[in-house]
């Protein structure tokens, strides 16, 4: 059920199996699969990440290409859901290891906050990251047009632009390299730095024996109309025209709770076994957070797994259900069937 | 676009990059990846797979958990051949190496068949299992069932079965153990072996204890009707009452046209690498055909993992793209941004 700071109380003395930190595509469909192996589990989703903001899912298996990801989202959290998985909208502090079950605060409610603990033998840490965008003085200028014809996941919007006229939004040297990977799409590529850092000479050849403009003048605004960017004004007033744009500028990894325990990390992933399983034997991460590539479609399998490997140790673990009458559920009289009554 | 027999020539003189040999989720998936990678597919598909006969999709993120399985691979077919891949209805006969190519043969139609050999760089295998079921002398009395309330995949369905009374029906003694995985969604297990092998003493002591009926006699038909099975009549007229069921008789594996090939084997699965490369490296399998739990949402990553690592070869390995001004498309005056006429 969704839980709130109103009902939460019900749950402080319940243990779950899991709870999931992260509402997206991976903990969404963790959710699904725990539940539906019987397994109870919390969902906490602190909102609008990155899949939220996703204007079309291109590349699903099943959807529609013109689906926004948060249709995605809205389905999932309905689905998990109706199979009695708990839901609540909230910030996750802190995850401590007591042993046997994990101690998990969350932070409920942006004014007059709660600061709830529950309590799981699992965790599955599913947070996953948000993209760092260029930062404007009008950061509505920005949001206007991120997801649109902005992207920031070449492998999602690669084929949107290609052959088309592409600024490149980097903050680092090293993000200057994802244009050498871009060009497979489009060799038409502006690269913009904003004047954040200073470019080596061997880059700015490298660029120029690409073709490839380097543009270091600080960026006024994106210009465009109904989501759709047409170009870059710089703060000289100079305009360049783009049909579209790519930001590479890194991302942030919503991890912050996992600090105090002692885990194996490859910069900021996660490193997972083939099941996801972390090197804490009751941690689990999936998609964004661990090491990999950052699909929709690589977290909802990572869902799968991860809770099939918590089904199947939980499974081992447990005794053997016996077939005994007195447990059994009265089999309706009606639905004996008769031979003579079979249809087929 | 579709091919048939009437227009398939044109593609005889074409390597594609990519043949994909079966079209259910993990093909269709890699297909949709592939495309957008600009990179050019033919999906071969002998139709009526596993995913086609499940009525419902209970556990996939995004669709509602009575979506049939079809309605995904008719999706999916769409989005594939609105990104540009083939699609051919075909039995692949053979793979054959030629070195830097694959040869691809195909039966085409069953009457008057044709018999297309094409060509690729690369091939996935993603022609998956099928289910065996109990063979009676009437299998339409079997398929009014499977599917339904007699599932072939605890996994996808244990959830369905939960606490009903549950016929498991087997071919081998080690299948027999599947109800003691089984017991962990429902104790009332009574196993029909329908006297097709010899039960060990202790196999049999071990059901007994445990509280399981084991029935030896073979089947005569499945009661019930509209799709709901209720129970099992036996060839001496007796019946057992049922609410569900599960068929844990092994699968056929779609692989006769790999075994000329040296591969890695585990079994009747391709051993993969974590992109799902098998030992040669050219030749990539997916979902239920490679190691692996056999699930929807794993073959659809799958498909997502070796379209990637097959586009990244492929881009490595191409010379780099330079913004030549003579290639570049027209950009639309009109197109053209002016700072003045700026909406944000």
């Amino acid at each position: 059920m969704k839980l709130s700071k109103k009902n939460l109380g019900d749950r402080l003395n319940h243990v779950y199996d899991v709870i999931i930190v992260g509402g997206g595509a991976g903990g969404l469909s963790a959710a699904i699969y725990l539940q539906r192996y019987r397994l109870s589990c919390l969902v906490v989703e602190k909102g609008k990440g990155r899949s939220f903001w996703m204007q079309d899912l291109r590349n699903y298996l099943g959807l529609p290409p013109t689906t926004p990801g948060r249709d995605l989202l809205n389905q999932g959290q309905e689905h998990a859901l109706s199979l009695g998985a708990d839901h609540l909208r909230g910030y996750v502090e802190s995850v401590e290891d007591e042993g046997d079950t994990f101690a998990v605060k969350v932070k409920v409610g942006k004014t007059d906050s709660a600061y709830p603990v529950f309590r799981s033998r699992y965790v599955i840490a599913a947070s996953g990251i948000i993209d760092h965008l260029p930062h404007l003085e009008n950061m509505q200028n920005v949001y206007d047009y991120a997801g649109y014809n902005l992207h920031v996941c070449m492998i999602c919007d690669g084929y949107e632009m290609a052959d088309k006229r592409c600024g490149l939004f980097v903050n680092s040297e090293g993000n200057i390299n994802t244009a050498f990977v871009l060009n497979w799409f489009t060799p038409y590529i502006t690269v913009f730095t904003q004047g954040l850092f200073e470019v080596s000479l061997e880059m700015r050849k490298k660029l120029r024996d690409h073709g490839y403009p380097l543009v270091e003048l600080p960026i006024k605004r994106f210009l465009g109309q109904d989501n759709e960017m047409t170009g870059v004004e710089l703060i000289d007033g100079s305009v360049v025209p783009l049909e579209t744009g790519l930001v590479a500028m890194g991302s942030h990894y919503f991890n912050e709770y996992l600090q105090g325990l002692p885990l194996e990390w490859k910069g900021n992933n996660l490193v997972t076994d083939s099941m996801c399983r972390t090197s804490h034997p009751r941690l689990f991460a999936l998609g964004d957070l661990k090491d990999g590539i950052n699909q929709v479609a690589i977290a909802v399998a990572d869902g799968a797994l991860a809770a099939t490997a918590i089904w199947r140790e939980t499974r081992r673990a447990a005794p053997p259900r016996l077939w005994e009458e007195h447990l059994e559920p009265h089999l309706a009289e009606s639905s004996v069937p008769q031979p003579a009554e079979a249809t087929s």
